[in-house]
């Protein structure tokens, strides 16, 4: 009989660099199968909204989430069944008709702003990882992205920042750290910062970094 | 005999909002004469070097600052003799022929991002002050007013921020924190951030701001 698959769960704050520390656990499974599922895909259905209404929405609150859908995700993936995966069209900030089929895997990475915010959702977590990063370095990565690759001003991006983003960071993405048994340290010391083109990578793990590679790579052997 | 005067110090972060601070210090002096001493215009002389070396100069380093002029300057205010304090043109990065004459105070506020860094100008301070803003809102405070202001672009003002401004706020400005008696926190928590758009004056004072407008009401009630 199969074992049972890995969760991990990634959380931390916009711009704080999930998808990177995503792609260094990604490295500690080796040879098993891994899935990763975000959090963003399960933005909900909002067919029943205008487009203005759906502009009002703010996606940075737990309840933009269909988060019923996600856990019952998890949930099939955990019995090795497949699942189809929603995809969610930005340009009118609604779900769209296309799904994607996703088979089951191994190992199943978890990313996003507020996994860590359903109790439902926690408990089907094996690992849950909070990437901390310095919140000038977050808006500044956020800013690169929303201006430059969106092209959206910047007032608006400061606005939606200060307005929606840092509070709902505040309210909801912060108190999850302490739910996290493991994180990654992003923050900038004195010496990543003599390293400043790398912009990535240049951050120390954080102290509890060796023992989740440990864990990670006991989970994986298990798995074999 | 007049008595000594008294010597508040204001620091904090590029951004944090010192300004707004020495304006409510300055009401809490009420009729006292008070002066404003702020160390940017204190930078070094640097006409023995190029406009292009001028350039290079790391105006966030200690260095930059010719703190034993500035020094000399608040002992002579302390002894009640007028200064001739130095202008600086930022437009040729150098010392201007210029100075303004400067009578003594009964209360002088010493302003800038390094002025706790040398202990000999730190003890010459009777309450020290730190301003203490989330590192989010200074970037943010620091954008605008560059952008806006001064015509920089993106790129520029975020490089110059990781290379220079994040490092030496964190080598040389953040650990005076810890030498001030007193603070006033402007981190903006879950309430503060319910008023979005009173950004400068929004945040909450500190935990200590009681105990220091007691000692500055104290301390000008023994001016008179």
């Amino acid at each position: 009989m199969k074992r049972k698959p890995v969760v991990v769960g990634v959380t931390g704050g916009s711009g704080s660099g999930k998808t990177s520390v995503c792609k260094k656990i990604y490295e500690h499974f080796g040879e098993c199968s891994i899935l990763m599922l975000e959090q963003d895909f399960y933005y909900k259905d909002q067919s029943d909204l205008s487009f203005d209404e759906r502009l009002q929405t703010n996606y940075d609150h737990p309840l933009a989430f269909d988060t019923d859908l996600l856990i019952e995700h998890v949930q099939q993936l955990l019995r090795y069944e497949a699942i189809e995966k929603p995809v969610y069209d930005y340009t009118v900030h609604n779900r769209s008709d296309e799904v994607i089929h996703q088979e089951p895997r191994e190992v199943i990475i978890l990313e996003g702003i507020l996994i860590l915010e359903d109790p439902r959702l926690r408990d089907l977590m094996d690992i849950k990882v909070y990437v901390d990063t310095d919140d000038d370095i977050r808006i500044i990565r956020r800013l690169m992205r929303d201006i430059k690759d969106r092209g959206r001003s910047l007032d608006s991006v400061i606005d939606q920042y200060l307005n929606v983003v840092k509070p709902m960071h505040n309210e909801f993405i912060e108190p999850t750290k302490k739910i996290c048994g493991y994180y990654y340290s992003r923050r900038r010391t004195k010496s990543c910062c003599d390293r400043p083109d790398d912009n990535k990578d240049c951050c120390c793990f954080g102290r509890k970094s060796s023992s989740l590679e440990r864990c990670l790579l006991e989970k994986a052997e298990r798995l074999r």
